[in-house]
């Protein structure tokens, strides 16, 4: 069995006006799907954020992909990083999301790998990670600061037709009330039990203040995240961990870098997590010499793939780390593989992150995955249990083709709202 | 598709008069063989070594593996964690040799497992490991300080009509000329390129005249290593090590623990390995910390599998450690398991331990496996890509019964040639 066919396919989804430390969200929010077509016509589907610059990378990776077998993946591995070489890899940078390419490019080519390896075998990719951990993976509700807005073709308007959590997502949220607001209509809608809220965006105290309302709507025992992208001073993280210590389950990135973090740490009394400090096993080494975090969230996209991941997962337990999921804007390619990788990942004790209910639009046969009750139910199909809309990825390429837009670029989003607005790696 | 059958099968291989740093290898080396065989009568081999306990622990284990679908590892790892409890894993102890029950126990079965799954989807195992780095996995020439003797019923004595190397394998070698002359023998009948010494047998200026003396006979370039099992001081290691740096591929255990082997480390030029201070991924951080070797030898069979090993592997590579892997004696099973391992494992660059070519009896269908140049081709078969030739097992679980042996003992053994002999943690 051989790989005979690489689709790359740029689409563009619509997005609401999110706001984070780095800007707000454009219209539509990039994504870039990879289909890998084997000689005997089964097809693998992989997914990653969108760039021109990544789907150049994933067109120029097409002449090692193709002919290879999908289960080689340590060959299709070294083919690129031969092909690419060390200097293509690219950097973090220090914006909230991860710009490296050559790990983007093997992610989503290793995701449709493991989709094929399913379908031939007849198993759930979770199959082939060890086996499921657990039949249901459970998600948090991921709140963000936001404009009213829609989003995509309404921009700052909103559909007056909306019903439901497609109503309440429209709405502005830019205070406490419009965060608790924002997450009741999200928990009510999905049921999930873990609540994260994007901070970085508001002075420090607003968004403490923020999670104190956000605790006393849904109760003590709720399990509160705030992630305010690394933008705040170490003396800031401090002063703010240290009102919300006991409403924290953890505290994400409030620093930047290792050294912060790790200096924050030990001043608060709240575990930190990262998906920023340390996001590579180049990064492992001064994680456990400074002990920068508690908790890494992982993110298949970023670390390699799904086997990267699942050692990342056993470098967490050796070194008494907790581990937890990171995501970015995605359909629901993304979702199936952070599904799998979830269930099969038995040290991954913490809801995951992800940015799916706050897009509507998906490639998927059969639409949208449903959460039942905060959790996805890990599917039993073969491979990653989904099938391609082939006419709604054609519209949604279509749409990335008419949005004009080149990769994610916040500041210039947000400074057509606000003119001259800059992102400052330390705001606060 | 679920386990149905679980068979547990002591037996025992002659092994010839092996000295090691606790003694003398009896007259045969005992190992366990498992068979698992799927409700659909697809079966599957494990191979750890051999104790009534590990034979005591695998029989119990019956009871969580059968009924389990052979994909779902974590769901039986988890199984037997919990049948067994953390106080019956055992410790690794002193001797050369590990002695943990239930990563053995886990071992054998995951094997098993593998070796189904890979029948099942037509695959070889090291394409459900993430597909091969490599098509032959090179092997190292081990040499003992012996006996005369063949082992076996043949005791102390020899069979006069062998001939090769199973004639070679007879002859006594204490002192540089029978090492140089063993190494000879064995490198010529099986083209290993790599040549290891077990120490710890001889006084260490003898040790380090040996290394001397095959650095003499196979030319400079030639990878050597000498493993005295850490029962040398730190300044006997130093002292010792200073001698051979430049002879030396690297310097395996020369002390015990990670304090000792880290002080060592400091004052040699020669990269330090381990297969006793660094075992497990609970002495993971110890070895970061003190930096106690430069290479870990990996081992299926106790560090908990083969995924458990791949994940070692990328624990090796995020702290910069070289990957090597250890055997004790052994039958084919774990011969085709350590080279599927091997052929996945992109950075294990040494040229792998083992101790088959001092047996000469074989479970498998075929007899025994053959080395090419020094190296395994790597099976493309379905599996493990070995078949049981049951009457073989049979009669070698016969010759456990009848050999009265319950467990290693190589302190034992000693004794009955040198009265009074004692094993001593640190004996030089």
């Amino acid at each position: 069995m051989k790989i005979a066919e690489m689709h790359v396919t740029p689409i563009a989804i619509t997005d609401p006006p999110l706001l984070n430390a780095a800007g707000l969200h454009a219209p539509y929010a990039l994504r870039t799907i990879v289909e890998l077509v084997t000689d005997d016509n089964i097809y693998g589907l992989g997914e990653v954020p969108g760039s021109v610059a990544t789907t150049n990378a994933l067109e120029a990776a097409r002449a090692v992909v193709v002919g290879q077998d999908p289960f080689q993946l340590n060959a299709i591995q070294a083919g690129l990083e031969r092909h690419f070489g060390p200097e293509a890899a690219g950097a973090r940078g220090e914006a909230p999301w991860d710009k490296r390419r050559t790990v983007h490019v093997f992610s989503a080519i290793e995701v449709a790998c493991f989709d094929i390896m399913g379908k031939v075998t007849g198993r759930p990719v979770c199959d082939l990670l060890g086996g499921r951990a657990r039949d249901r993976v459970d998600f948090s509700a991921y709140l963000f600061y936001k404009y009213e807005g829609a989003g995509g073709a309404l921009g700052f308007a909103t559909d007056p037709n909306a019903t439901g959590w497609a109503k309440a997502r429209q709405a502005a949220a830019l205070d406490p009330d419009g965060v608790v607001a924002e997450a009741q209509a999200m928990c009510d809608e999905f049921g999930f039990k873990s609540i994260k809220l994007k901070g970085g965006v508001m002075p420090p105290d607003e968004e403490a203040a923020a999670m104190l309302a956000l605790q006393k709507a849904f109760g003590p025992g709720t399990p509160l995240r705030l992630d305010p992208n690394a933008i705040w001073s170490v003396e800031t993280g401090i002063r703010i961990g240290k009102q919300l210590e006991g409403v924290l389950e953890y505290y994400e990135d409030p620093v930047r870098g290792q050294e912060a973090m790790a200096q924050v740490g030990q001043a608060v009394n709240i575990p930190l997590a990262t998906n920023m400090c340390t996001t590579s096993f180049d990064n492992i080494p001064g994680s456990v010499r400074l002990h920068s975090e508690d908790i890494i969230l992982s993110d298949h996209h970023f670390w390699g793939g799904l086997r990267a991941s699942v050692e990342l997962a056993r470098i967490c337990r050796t070194f008494g780390r907790g581990l937890s999921m990171h995501s970015n804007s995605h359909v629901g390619i993304s979702l199936a593989a952070m599904a799998h990788l979830a269930a099969a990942t038995p040290n991954l004790t913490y809801a995951c992150d992800t940015h799916y209910p706050w897009q509507s639009e998906e490639v998927l046969a059969g639409g949208r995955l449903p959460f039942d009750d905060g959790a996805l139910v890990v599917a039993n199909e073969p491979g990653l249990g989904i099938e391609l809309d082939r006419a709604a990825l054609e519209t949604l390429h279509q749409q990335y083709l008419d949005s004009g837009l080149t990769e994610r670029n916040d500041e210039v989003e947000m400074q057509k709202v606000q003119s001259g607005w800059k992102f400052m790696a330390t705001r606060w």
